[in-house]
């Protein structure tokens, strides 16, 4: 395995600070020896892997609450990366402050405003408490512990609390436990194929505006029982109501490369993004 | 043709104020006699129409460089509205100043942030301008010709300019020319049908996690030669990488009435939002 293919090790960029959720992805997808480059923006963070200042990046692309994360799809199709892996990350938000803080002394609580939002519940219930919205999750953390904020606790992952020396007073405020992020490594080159039992290949493709195409680009994977796990469709600038469609599609054996060669026959923009072992 | 049903004259709720381009949208869909129920949020904005504060409500649903307004596709699932009419806006950036106010005098640009980000070349073009982010384009407007913001022009539809008495100092600011939104009226009853060489239906679908289910879904359609003119996945929460679909289909005749009857055989969650005349 390639340091740059989701192995171990290696340079890993991410968007926002050490034990945020995406610190926590790149754990998993490369082990505890990578390197972190924090990037304040995705654009940062496509750049930094494109320029090869990092060796492979992490880009959260849907969550199973708040949807697709659009900007990261436009990014995949503006840069020539490679999808070389995945991973799946369940996101418990913990409250967090310095040691020895309990919840009744806690009145402001600081993080980025999607973990706010996913902590409703937690502050319908406590209505002394103040949500303080903060560009980072885990920069709250260490801003909560160096006092560069006035907020008494923040809402992060565990990693964040362990990172910075605070504690976790409270954990899983999410309101809904179903709440898991898709993370793609991308990287300059494509993933070196492992033998796994099931790969997905992750592609784009516009259709123009004839009736019943996406019907019949479907069909190519259906007719062989290629499963389509996503589709998420985005405008083509300059081209009103047309559309760029990325899928997702798992490979069991059915054999992909026939269905992507019968498409480019009747389709006139298709790219492969990247094939990976499917999670 | 009924007042609710996107018909002329009626009370009808928008996001933003007086002169926004939910406003033009009203113009275009109910006539110069409507009565405005400005609302502060989209949530507002459901809310009062299904309260019957409005009779009906202009929803953007899709934007030719943004994309889908995925809140609002949101709203449309969790409340129980009707989609009873759709139209369709050139969104045309004026740059707006008291009368008499000069190009070079402007230092200060105010407009909500999506406006000024579809702006860029102009602030690139004109570095002595500062671009002063504000929660409305036309609330811009009207504070600037009040005084009650930091700020010698804005930037808002010609509209906002003709309501507040300024002046449109240069016209057409926007990067892409090719920039239209397109925006549902929301009633609490469905449409009467009218006569239409073609009509629209837009609709929710669950298909579960079985695969080829949207194949077949699309089928249904594409085999009577009815157009699916656009296609939006949410996730379903609670349910991880589950979707509902968003389906708009074009029906010119072919019946669209059959086409639903066999979705329904083999589909468990399927909801009509409304059909009315295709634009």
């Amino acid at each position: 395995m390639r340091e740059d293919a989701g192995g171990t090790g290696g340079t890993v960029a991410i968007q926002g600070e050490a034990g945020s959720f995406s610190h926590a992805a790149a754990l998993e997808t490369h082990g505890p020896t990578l390197e972190l480059v924090p990037c304040t923006t995705f654009v940062d963070l496509f750049r930094a892997v494109a320029a090869g200042d990092a060796a492979s990046g992490i880009v959260p692309i849907e969550n199973t609450l708040a949807g697709s994360v659009h900007e990261n799809y436009d990014l995949l199709s503006v840069h020539e990366l490679h999808v070389v892996a995945e991973t799946e990350l369940r996101i418990r938000h913990c409250l967090i402050a310095p040691p020895r803080t309990r919840l009744p002394q806690i009145r402001r609580v600081a993080s980025h405003p999607v973990a706010l939002a996913q902590c409703r519940h937690f502050f319908l219930t406590h209505p002394e408490v103040v949500a303080v919205p903060a560009y980072d999750t885990a920069g709250s953390v260490r801003d909560v512990m160096s006092g560069k904020v006035d907020a008494d606790a923040a809402i992060a992952s565990k990693l964040a609390a362990e990172l910075y020396g605070a504690d976790v007073v409270a954990e899983g405020l999410e309101d809904h436990a179903e709440n898991y992020t898709r993370f793609l490594v991308v990287a300059r080159e494509p993933a070196a194929r492992e033998p796994a039992e099931s790969q997905k290949t992750s592609l784009m493709l516009s259709l123009g505006n004839t009736p019943g195409t996406l019907y019949r680009a479907l069909g190519v994977f259906a007719g062989r029982g290629l499963n389509l796990t996503k589709i998420e469709s985005r405008p083509l600038p300059g081209r009103p109501w047309e559309y760029l469609f990325y899928l997702d599609v798992v490979d069991t054996g059915q054999g992909i490369e026939a269905a992507l060669e019968e498409l480019r026959a009747f389709t006139f923009g298709i790219r492969v993004l990247g094939t990976y072992p499917a999670r």
